[in-house]
């Protein structure tokens, strides 16, 4: 099964990364953008049928590993 | 309204970073994880109320900026 860990900073952290994506964008012509952030999406395939358990092993992941939970939020989507 | 686009390599390019945290998880005793991915997910604030306007203009960032052909493959996702 396949689950996809999505990390984004916390609102009202910094995204540097984010804000230099914004600056070329509108320098490129894209005038319309406002706002940009930058995450991850971590692809994660476990060897298991259960949906439930996916989940679960998933959200295990990214407290223990995959997001750092004193600046970013993450949610967790079942792929397939 | 805001739009997703996501990028990751494409299928058959070495993910060090994937591999990485495969190890990792493994190590940490997640040994159901058989594989991981790691991409990038770039969320796009476009003033706009027009779907169609939001991911075309959203495809065209990513052909010009956000992703690498060569290596990348990218998806758009409208978010609301």
């Amino acid at each position: 099964m396949r689950v996809a860990v999505i990390v984004h900073l916390k609102k009202g952290v910094l995204d540097p990364q984010g804000k230099a994506v914004l600056h070329a964008l509108n320098t490129l012509g894209f005038e319309d953008v406002e706002n940009v952030r930058v995450g991850k999406e971590i692809l994660v395939d476990i060897n298991t049928k259960d949906r439930e358990k996916a989940i679960k092993e998933a959200k295990k992941m990214a407290d223990e590993l995959l997001a750092n939970p004193v600046i970013e939020n993450y949610e967790i989507e079942v792929k397939e």
